[in-house]
Parts: structure tokens; C-alpha cells; sequence
């Protein structure tokens, strides 16, 4: 048994400034920034939203979905009996392709255990 | 005054089999579909997420942002402030362009009023 959830949005920006992008995504959002650190700026949460992120990347821009797990390995083989691909796997996460297209990424929890509000897959 | 906040995640499909990528999506985010309607399918609500939306294109396949607004010219004019650009104004919504370049939509309120957790905006 393992569990998953939609955790967060990441707002990937191939080059560019990012300084700028985090300032226009806080402000359309209306969600400060917790600061930028390397290529990385998380925007700070709001109830009932996930969590969002800029980041500056060399690939194309995109909007990717995370989703959290407490056994990463488990819903990366679950989502692959879906049909979606394991790309690459970065320090503790995977980037995965959905069979249409989208690229995604499977990360551990991100705000302590899993709750309720959960998927739970036996 | 106005009011706006992140509302839906529509993940655009370009072509394909509409039944498999909603069958996809659904099964990865845990979120049962309420039903295709022509090139659209809306998934369950879950707490604690926004909306999120299935729909085949003919533009590249994406992860798009919804903003909903209770004034949606207000909420375009503040975003082009910000950088952003007015693309196309489909139905009763603006399809928009980021500075950094992801397109995303401003849209009438989808849940009634905008409440307590809204950004407001003088």
C-alpha cells in the first residue's frame, strides 16, 4: 500500500530572467516569493492551492505537475502500468513522460505524511 | 476592486485519443472523469485542488493555468501591467500570454463568488 497527491505546479522558464519571472508569477498569482536560491524560487502557499514554483531550466518552457508519494518507486511502477515513461531520475525524484506528452515528476512528500485527502493504492 | 485567484490546471492534449488521455490522468491523479463532452472532460473535485481539466487541441500539448476573476477585463488589465499579453478572447474568457512565454486563460468565477482566500486587488 502506498499513497500519492497532487502536490504542486512548477512553472519551468527555459533562460531568461528570472528574478522577472518570479516577480510576474508572485504578482499574477498574488503569492510572494520565498526567495530565489540557485535556478529555484517557491512562491509562497495559499489554502485549498498547491504548491508553485519557478524555475529557470534549459529545456522549453512549460507548466509540469509534481505528484508526492511515500514510496516513490512504487507509484513511479504504477504510473508505468498506466502507460506513462520513467525519464530520468534527479537526486530523489523522477521525471516522468505521460503517454500524452506531458512531463511530470514523482517526489517525496513535500509537507509532512500524506493525510486523508490522499490517494491510497492498494 | 476586483478579485482574482488559481482556479483549474487544464491539461491540453494535442489530437490523440481523447478516452485514453483522460483515463490517463484520471487514474494518475487518483480523480475520477465526469464525463467527456466533446473535446473536454472535467476530473472530480478534490480537496485542497484546483479544478483540473482534460481537453484535446490542435495547438502543441500543454499544462495550462486558469485565473478566474469576478472581472475578467479588470484582472486582463492588471496582468498586462504585469508584461503579460492578450491572445485570443474565446467565449467569455481571455486566453493570455506570460512574460515567460506560458499561455494561460482569465476566466469568470467557476464556484461562485470569490471568497475569503482571493487576492483583491485596489
Amino acid at each position: 500500500m502506498h499513497k500519492s497527491r497532487l502536490v504542486a505546479l512548477g512553472i519551468d522558464c527555459e533562460g531568461g530572467d528570472l528574478e522577472a519571472a518570479v516577480g510576474f508569477w508572485s504578482a499574477a498569482l498574488g503569492r510572494p516569493s520565498k526567495g530565489i536560491e540557485g535556478e529555484y524560487a517557491g512562491l509562497e502557499d495559499r489554502a485549498g492551492q498547491p504548491h508553485v514554483f519557478v524555475q529557470r531550466v534549459t529545456h522549453p518552457s512549460r507548466v509540469h505537475l509534481d505528484i508526492e508519494s511515500d514510496d516513490v518507486e512504487a507509484e513511479v511502477v504504477r504510473l508505468e502500468a498506466l502507460g506513462a515513461k520513467r525519464l530520468v531520475k534527479v537526486h530523489t525524484w523522477w521525471v516522468m513522460e505521460a503517454p500524452t506528452g506531458h512531463r511530470f515528476c514523482v517526489v517525496r512528500p513535500q509537507r509532512g505524511p500524506l493525510g486523508e485527502d490522499a490517494n491510497v493504492w492498494e
